[in-house]
């Protein structure tokens, strides 16, 4: 009945059958062969010896809670992120998420909302490999019409209510991609990690970096970020307008609690007004971000992506610290 | 006859009435009660004891010249703000400055115009909470059709002239939208300070911020600049892009002196030509900036900026140097 | 009949005849008059005591190689400009930059293409002032309708590829508006001197800085560096996001390489598409280039810009370094 019902959607992206079949076994294989993961000592690694499979089977039981939604006062939300050990981001984080953002767009009260993590290393990364593709594809879509996922970035993005990301770990993919969403960035200095790191994987970037900045950064420096598919630290980060600013970590938390704080004073029909009409020359269209989701999903089944993640996951992608925290250099390593 | 013809304008701004006339009783009410203002020994009021309601009656006369011009060459001119103690902008100034806009469009020779302040401390800043509202919406509309502020503004921008503004002191609000609207924007490292305070007060920036804000900037420094609403130091503003550069405060004048003067050598169709094809792409439409101008009105309406203003004019807006110079302190004790 | 194929054309730039006559005349006068030029002891001019007269026989020969093209690998070229002693761009090097263009758009391998220069303190400079105007404007369309120049330019923004350009010395009006094409610009913090000189000889610039420079850097730093037309070095080319970064002379060219190989591991077709989809909101408009390259055409043909250029030839552009290499300096110099 859902495979049908998305064969008649108006959304290219539920292209999945056999392909989806194939993802399905190639992850499923590939998690098997990356068992066992040489995690021992890695800062920031918790889970120990614990298989991927398992951590799949957990998934898959959908109790897994990874969005955590704090009301500081009526006015000022925190939102913190938090699936160990390396905040990926998979089909069951995307209902947690839907409820946050839902949250945000309908309550009458809240004004400023802060986007945090509590693992240590890890912002929010890439997408996880591992659940079939279909596990993905076939999610119904948002009031927008576009893909879950793109879907709740853009709500997030006209919502009448300021989004901050405090961005400490690494914020790759999904990661960038949300923290590119909300209104403003700050970073820790020497914590901070950004990645569009896609291209690296022969992927186009799935949550709309390619619309969001450009209009950010300019179209150099977007493209940088974007082909070179690096790692950019929180000075650069600054130094390019991907972050509003980077502050030494120790300052980062005290200054983004007291712009929420003056916000959250503010009035906020006053913040909304503003804001929608910052929108106006400032925010993508959908289409546009439709465009780079459906991108995204036509790469990730081409046979050059798949082997450059097959590859990766062999390397220790999704178990192995040491991957996850720079990945920039181990997409170097995957060949031609 | 003029409110008859200002019902008939398709310019929304003219809802007056009644609104209009609890404006005026608040503003003037608020003026009484700030009279006497603690200003002894606060460097930059050089007005004493001198009471808001005094000023009141002085502004209304007409007679006190606040933009000045003057030709140091046939195509160098500079314009000087000067409305002690804090260059306040009201309507009596609008006339002023649009007989200064016109020269710049119309004058056959004139190649670059410097604005600068000779107001210690301020650039140029707020608009004027005294008067009536009913006296800035009642004023004709432009050439555009937009309400003259912002009508004057749009048509800097379009000027086939090099607009320059050199800031030291606080540009604050209008200030700020008059920096924004010149081509260029040059601020004293240290005694230059950069703010869209409004939303702190409930209010809607009028003069086109939302517009040229993330043009310039980017959307995430465009929203912190306007929903943080906080002050922006010289340094801070060269780093967002705010402005092009801040330069230590003994080589401003000279600096930007040295860049009018070379480009008062070269050929005014040239100049001109080449900034109409920037315009292309980097202004926004008399539309976009006509919304922002209306949102302000009806901001500036509502029981919650009423409310706000009020307890800023009792603290000492307009009134106190204290308030004016730290004016982000200010709007962040005012409460929900 | 390639004039009267000219003179049927839509595009308005061919418009020579009795304008262009007069070029010829002008520029070859101008040629005898700054024959032996001095260039003793200068470095980077290498032509000793050669006439810009044999200079413009020797191009007229059409056998001066100036652009070459060397593949590292099948996915890395490199394109280096050598047209000693100062990188002048003419209508000679049009075709040999059309066909690496051409193999850039083409090639099933290629990914990456880094334009660099063997010039010492030339990266790429303006356009060549000698021959006449016709020689230019009499070039037919590239596939885009617009002049070969502008043609070139927009074909390489939109190629399926990654263009960067390694900036070491002056990137000037030609050279500038190339690096402003390509995808990525890095520069040498000590020896990049990038500039939009243009209407400081009563000229608008016809490559399209325009339409590039406020969408990557900002209405008001594009506007000083076009209007201001001044020398802009690689400290301040990256602070103001003219380059993406600026780095020690010495670590450029290893920095830029690691890149270039870095993407040549890369998928081309995640190149291609993520690079498409960053095309969409930041390259401007075939029209929008036209119309840039037309008001130069008709910049050119004024007699403001005669003089100036004249003027500037007598003081020795194209052949005396200290013109070329403080061109910013002399057009200051010419007088209104």
């Amino acid at each position: 009945m859902r495979n049908h019902e998305a064969a008649q959607s108006t959304q290219p992206i539920y292209r999945v059958g056999r392909i989806a079949s194939y993802f399905a076994t190639l992850f499923i294989a590939s998690a098997i062969v990356t068992a066992a993961p040489a995690l021992a000592g890695v800062k920031g690694a918790t889970h120990g010896g614990k298989s991927a499979a398992a951590n799949e089977a957990k998934r898959s039981q959908s109790i897994h809670k990874e969005v955590f939604l704090e009301r500081k006062t009526p006015a000022y939300w925190r939102v913190t992120l938090h699936n160990p050990p390396f905040n990926i981001f998979g089909p069951e984080t995307i209902p947690q998420l839907n409820e946050v953002i839902t949250a945000i767009e309908t309550d009458p009260d809240v004004k400023v909302v802060v986007f945090d993590s509590d693992v240590p290393g890890f912002f929010l990364t890439h997408y996880d490999f591992v659940p079939p593709l279909a596990q993905s594809t076939s999610l119904q879509s948002g009031t927008t019409g576009l893909h879950p996922l793109p879907d709740m970035l853009v709500r997030l993005s006209r919502a009448p209510v300021v989004s901050i990301t405090e961005i400490r770990g690494r914020a790759t993919g999904v990661g960038s991609e949300l923290a590119l969403a909300s209104d403003m960035r700050f970073a820790s200095r020497e914590k901070a990690v950004l990645s569009q790191w896609e291209v690296g994987a022969a992927l186009v970037p799935g949550g709309g970096p390619m619309a969001r900045l450009p209009r950010l950064i300019g179209r150099g420096r977007a493209l940088e970020v974007l082909l070179g598919a690096d790692d950019v630290n929180g000075e650069l980060a600054e130094r390019y307008g991907y972050v509003n600013r980077s502050l030494p970590d120790e300052e980062l938390n005290g200054f983004v609690d007291a712009l929420a704080t003056r916000i959250a004073t503010f009035d906020k029909q006053a913040i909304a007004d503003t804001k929608r009409l910052v929108d106006f020359s400032s925010l993508p269209s959908d289409a546009e971000i439709g465009a780079g989701w459906d991108a995204f999903v036509t790469s990730v089944q081409r046979p050059q992506a798949q082997t450059k993640i097959k590859r990766l996951m062999e390397l220790g992608l999704q178990t192995n610290a040491d991957v996850e925290t720079r990945l920039g250099d181990y997409t170097a390593t995957l060949g031609h």
